[in-house]
């Protein structure tokens, strides 16, 4: 069955972007060994993301920025879901399909769609709801070389909520990068 | 001649103390390969604390919780340094000798004390301060499998500060806890 996988790089520092979304930094992550990205996009069915990724995203493409602004640096094509209050202002997006609706229900929809392969989360705000209600089944971890000291954290929840992962895979291909893949803990040990 | 290191554990999203000074999630980190922590003890001869992290270390050694709250697990021997603008409420505890001065200054006093040995800083406070200043040679990044959402976050600057570091060793005797150094990107390539 689909897995939920939420992927993300970040800093050092905890990071997924920087002030006012920057995604500059990105660049100073090391490159994952060849065949990684074409590997990791193949998994993937769905992708689920939000509307400031979205926008953030529409904005790097027009500088130009493909390599950053593209899912997997292009080398993915399927579904992409938006989620997002106001998805009449997509409607003229061909390539993804908004959605208005509760994350629970985008991700059964996904799941649907994705049969044995995977959805992805690519946006922090989207995976924490996510994880609110157990709906995540890996995540994947990939860390550049950099601090920003402030931006969107990657998992911000005021006053504190512990989660505890199993690590079940290191990336040794690009240990540089270090793509490390964890498990919720209990759902590990199931 | 001495380096000056910072070293820590943090979480997977980036923090290195849940809320209240919470340390129990500590316990999550994976083991260090036998004798690496010993290695590591040895290497450092001035360890330079803020007055949080001592009274935090204070109030876990009367819960009896010895391993977390003693430098490399109570492997290390040398000089503490305390900095702390009340110094006089230290001057009872022969084991710390308490400074009320810039970090420069306590820098400079440790290096001195350190001789070919390393400074290790425990503080991200003082951390903080000390990169202000282009005073850290290296980092000691040690990732525990756990989430936190909230509490003292690696490296807290309100509007951003990029820096670029450069990954110069990975533990591979310890994988899972990621043991990983890294140095500031500019002083790696000079």
């Amino acid at each position: 069955m689909a897995k939920v996988v939420w992927g993300f790089t970040c800093s050092i520092d905890g990071f997924i972007a920087g002030p006012g979304h920057d995604m500059s930094w990105m660049e100073a992550a090391e490159p994952l060994a060849p065949g990684t990205v074409e590997r990791m996009a193949a998994d993937v069915a769905v992708i689920i993301a939000g509307r400031d990724g979205y926008d953030a995203a529409a904005a790097q493409r027009d500088e130009r920025d493909e390599l950053t602004a593209e899912a997997y640096g292009g080398a993915w094509s399927g579904t992409e879901f938006i989620l997002t209050h106001r998805p009449e202002e997509l409607a003229d997006d061909p390539s993804v399909i908004a959605l208005d609706c509760h994350v629970t229900e985008a991700v059964r929809r996904a799941k649907e769609i994705a049969g044995e392969r995977d959805v992805q989360i690519i946006s922090a705000d989207i995976a924490r709801q996510a994880l609110e209600h157990d709906l995540i089944d890996e995540l994947q971890v990939f860390v550049a070389p950099v601090f920003l000291g402030d931006g969107i954290r990657i998992f911000d929840v005021p006053g504190g909520r512990r989660i505890d992962w199993e690590l079940v895979e290191i990336d040794t291909d690009s240990p540089r990068s270090f793509g490390r893949v964890y498990r919720p803990k209990e759902k590990a040990q199931q």
